[in-house]
């Protein structure tokens, strides 16, 4: 079984956008806010909305993705914390229709409300509804709620503790995912989410966190960002912290996932990262869309260069493409088992 | 001949950081403030504060290290722009007087007297001194003066115009550099360094700015950040963007250098990246001092690895370890010549 588990829902129908801007178009104007968020969309949109999806999971082989929201779309910074609420529990209620409606090909994780400078702890009855109500198997947490200013504290501080007790004692596991950037600085994602993904590496680094959480496990998306790369700075500048071996130090909670767009990345990651630590994911149909004129593949076809690595055995590949989502994400191997029964 | 472009002063005599205590302090308190920027070291002081760099020298195989002041220490964001500039002058000055009594060891790169939200038209008195009176060959500049939170305009914004004018008709290049961080999110060496390396080229990428400057031309250092191992993702947001490839968008003008503390960083490098765009170099004494237990030598000799790539030739190793340096710093090239003559 292939499990890719990093897909975003970026083919949202129209109506989602033009709730958005009413939505936001009521905080200047609230004569313009939407009526409701029923959007009315029928069961026949949404399957169509899908439906590139679901040619690309066979063109390339793949059985089932982890599904979430559009990660730029959460945009945290927008708005109030209201705003981010109802909008984050639309986003999610539509998640859950479509894992629903295709529970062999899509299986849910979730956006949290979060608001910079607000506690995370007012994200856990979001986090505690759609993991017991509606059965997902996991969230996206956004280390920078403010887009590119990064104003709220690290994530080894106390101030993000409530939520983390929340995931352990669901057993499900946090994506760090940064959504839109409104700072000039930094695209979206060609800096705001490779940058984000090697920050939160590095606070891991320096805190103790998973001395205090030994069950939380946090899953660092696009190939853990810079950080494969500069594996020996990372390995060096722990030993420098006086820090355990970061086998011992992070890997037992810090996995990567394969959204790397070609051969060389995805051969460096697999040499230099644990095979028990690297989670296949492609985040089809996301940030990079199109075909390499180098391979004549699409960049994001990241299965492709994970068969190309000579050096992975069949039981690593079981291990990358099915064995550690299902070790990493409780809830999906305890569905998936009732599936098959 | 063996060129490392990028070293930094990291043993300065203790005169130097009393000298800064006491110029912070005078913030608060003028009567604090040092009576004089002559600290009164010797030469033989000096002398002695780079033994250490002379003897990595000797014993990794380099002839000559680019040398600039500490990049950690520039710290654009604290006190004010006067702050800036005096601490600047300090720095530069100390890095001339050490290239002037080792001329075979040390060729000067200075820091710019940067303060956020200051225009960079300021820093041009600094440069034209350090460049046509003290004869340095290039500069280090800080894409984010606030450090850490980013609140100056991206590099390709016509603010920074007036320097990058400046840069060319002195024939300099800029090292894309940042200094220390004020946003605990940010641990200096393990986050903000490599995630500037990596905005900094996405803000290229998404620009036109060699369209502006074809002479210009940018170093990129700590390998280019997340790029070389994202480079699938550049290559496909560049198309996404309809830009050219990137040898044409960008590689005429933007470099990066080899300070990828493992052998698969490096290799991975210099297998996406073209020769003629690799630079030699190990930041040494700097991030990471420790010997890699994995190899028994230390993490930042960076010579070795290149010289475990099999796929390089000959005289692909000269373009790394020489050739490119001097074609991207045209003054350390007729300095170089003029020694031999």
């Amino acid at each position: 079984m292939i499990i890719d588990i990093h897909g975003h829902y970026t083919t949202e129908p129209q109506a989602v956008f033009t709730f958005r801007d009413k939505q936001l178009a009521g905080l200047a104007d609230p004569a313009r806010r939407p009526a409701s968020a029923e959007l009315g969309l029928s069961d026949e949109v949404l399957l169509k909305s899908v439906e590139k999806q679901l040619a690309f999971q066979k063109e390339r082989g793949s059985d089932l993705t982890i599904f979430s929201p559009r990660a730029s779309g959460m945009a945290h910074h927008v708005g109030t914390e209201a705003v981010s609420l109802e909008w984050t529990t639309l986003s999610n209620d539509l998640i859950h229709r479509i894992c629903t409606l295709l529970p062999h090909n899509f299986v849910a994780v979730g956006q949290l409300p979060q608001f910079p400078g607000v506690s995370p702890k007012n994200c856990i009855p979001e986090l505690e509804r759609i993991v017991e109500k509606l059965g997902f198997v996991g969230v996206n947490l956004n280390p920078d709620p403010s887009g590119g200013y990064w104003t709220d504290p690290p994530l080894t501080d106390k101030y993000w503790y409530p939520i983390y007790e929340a995931l352990v004692d669901l057993e499900v596991p946090a994506m760090i995912h940064v959504s839109s950037s409104c700072n000039p600085n930094f695209h979206a994602t060609g800096a705001h989410y490779i940058n984000a993904d090697t920050t939160a590496f590095m606070q891991l680094l320096q805190g103790d966190l998973f001395k205090d959480f030994p069950k939380l496990k946090f899953v660092i998306p696009h190939g853990g960002g810079a950080v494969p790369y500069h594996w020996g700075r990372y390995r060096g500048l722990g030993m420098m912290m006086k820090k355990p071996p970061l086998a011992e130090h992070l890997l037992q909670n810090v996995f990567f996932d394969t959204c790397v767009y070609h051969y060389p990345g995805i051969r460096l990651l697999t040499e230099v990262v644990p095979v028990d630590n690297i989670l296949f994911a492609s985040e089809m149909i996301g940030a990079v869309q199109g075909v390499d004129p180098q391979t004549g593949h699409y960049f994001d076809d990241t299965k492709r260069y994970i068969d190309q690595v000579a050096e992975l055995s069949e039981a690593d590949q079981n291990k990358i493409f099915e064995g550690n989502a299902r070790r990493v994400y409780p809830r999906l191997d305890a569905k998936l088992k009732a599936m098959a029964a």
